[in-house]
């Protein structure tokens, strides 16, 4: 991690004539620009410096493993208005960018008021969009873990197995193999369960006949991974079987195409495109995919219209379904890398039908 | 769950001559007057009506399991502000009352330029501070899953132990007990990193002679509980043994104490108080306990100078620490209910100092 590399891009892309400063609120962008993963704290770019502004539980943690910062203790007396007004007075700043989709409407009013300075909303989450060569052997560990615990529970589950039990073992597994935690809550959903496509593990007792759509991720050393996999307990409905070719066709279409210069749009469309041919055109209600790296859903959205360009260096996911209410779903997710000439899946679970 | 009765009394502390609706979109909010446990959409509380403003992938689900709200499709023509401003014209809403802690500032601003109505920030976070019988039920066996987690990791804690094996281990048997997930990610700080109050567990090995404290809880039934015991891994410092003595003698006089009509502040004065009385004064840096419910840290904070009250059925935490740099530290945390005439202890722990 070279964060002064990334400071200076901050300050290369935000910071001008108009923008003396940016204060970064959220903690993945903390973590990206100042290695610090706390739900408090601030750091404050400006043209000259950079500063780390934390409470009593941090300060003592950061002084020692941080060179490149200087770090103000916040607390009692050291309110953040009165740390940052002394960094204004002393640098002369006029105008200070904040992330306008991070911070709170309060904690925006609260800073308007006390400090003299003007506040701007910017966005910064582009900046983490190409990924570092460290990032990405990050994001492939993450990848290949939810690989092998893909693999382990193909040997685990079977009918008359609660779909929370299910999601406890995966987590035990993904924990087990040295992840930090799981990405998200994990969504096992089997039967008519599958149709929704946000369908977090329940009770609900997985049956003979069944599909089972798995999603789920790991978080290590703060990179996510993301996989989705459907699989089958025993013989499932013909017309399911024939869902599933859809969108297995319909994946690889996308990750068949993808290179730098497309459209997210464009890519977007491929995949939906086939879905509509095949004829479940109304049942594929969510984007194609979206990036990821320290945030499980992160820049770029890969969405009908989007008309950014992919670039070489991104990770994203391409994870088509389609959702049959009553009836039964099927997802089938990757993390794919942008290569020069196309893409690369980081993820590489077997995407037949598997039937258990 | 009497979701009717939490709204009207949404209603009736909100909505007034100047203020004609609330717009709710946090998640333990909308969790709270909904029944809906979802990052994105939105909960609109009219004088008249209530409305749940969801997209596609909660739509089926809200509109199967709910009867008292009037469900709203969001996604593509269908945006939010085009939604809120049928609902701002067909009842003449002047001005709407938002989420300011809850909602970004661009989210904020979004609405303020489309929506043709006035906005308002306030804060919902007290309409969830006295429990419900039925809450408290739901909290009380959380705790209960988390004293069982304690018990069991005491069999399990050895020295040559990584904190993370500790860590992992107290997750797989709090989700086997039926938990939904860890509340929070768990502290497990050994040896000198007790000092760090927030020392989540690390691949640092456990030693002979050292104190371990161990912070976590778990979520049942979308409520949490949130426990800390400190314990020793053979005979450790006799100075650590004193702060021990000190910590729990402050967590006990606050627990002693602690009635409806007290105030915060007053309650954490006790504890802090009695830790400066034994000479540690300086080592005592974070508020005493917090609210304690559908979020793990929530309103009220029981922080010095806190003028708010405690009264009758509000669940919070007791936790003093004592944290010496490059030493060591202890904390012992317990989850209270306040009760007509003082509290009761959801956890049940032993709080002596238990020596492995």
């Amino acid at each position: 991690m070279k964060l002064s590399k990334r400071i200076e891009a901050v300050r290369q892309r935000f910071l001008d004539k108009e923008t003396d400063a940016v204060l970064v609120n959220s903690p993945h962008n903390k973590f990206y620009l100042g290695g610090l993963f706390s739900s408090s704290g601030y750091l404050l770019i400006t043209k000259a410096n950079q500063y780390m502004l934390v409470d009593g539980r941090y300060y003592e943690e950061v002084q020692q493993n941080n060179k490149l910062f200087q770090v103000e203790l916040l607390g009692g007396p050291n309110t953040l208005a009165e740390r940052l007004n002394s960094v204004v007075a002393a640098e002369g700043l006029k105008q200070i960018g904040f992330e306008g989709r991070e911070l709170s409407y309060d904690a925006y009013r609260s800073l308007q008021e006390r400090i003299r300075c003007r506040f701007y909303s910017l966005d910064l989450a582009k900046i983490r969009s190409i990924k570092e060569t460290a990032e990405i052997e990050t994001i492939q560990t993450a990848c290949t873990m939810a690989d092998a615990a893909f693999r382990h529970i193909l040997g685990y589950i079977e009918a008359g197995m609660s779909e929370k039990t299910v999601e406890n073992e995966l987590v035990r597994f993904l924990k087990e193999q040295g992840g930090q935690k799981d990405a998200f809550d994990s969504i096992v959903a089997s039967g008519v369960r599958g149709a929704l496509p946000h369908g977090k593990a329940t009770d609900k007792i997985i049956q003979k006949g069944e599909l089972v759509t798995l999603d789920f991720g790991v978080i290590y050393q703060h990179y996510c991974s993301d996989i989705t996999r459907t699989l089958a307990v025993g013989r499932c409905p013909e017309e399911l079987v024939r869902v599933y070719a859809a969108v297995k066709a319909a994946g690889e279409a996308a990750m068949e195409r993808a290179k730098p210069g497309l459209t997210l749009g464009e890519l977007d469309s491929f995949a939906r495109n086939l879905i509509r041919e095949n004829g479940y055109g109304d049942y594929f209600g969510h984007n194609l995919g979206h990036g990821l790296g320290i945030q499980v859903h992160e820049y770029p959205a890969v969405a009908p219209g989007n008309a950014q360009r992919l670039e070489e260096g991104m990770v994203i996911t391409i994870e088509p379904g389609i959702y049959l209410p009553q009836v039964g779903g099927v997802r089938i997710e990757e993390d794919v890398l942008i290569t020069r000439g196309g893409c690369r899946p980081l993820t590489r679970s077997s995407r037949d039908l598997i039937v258990i």
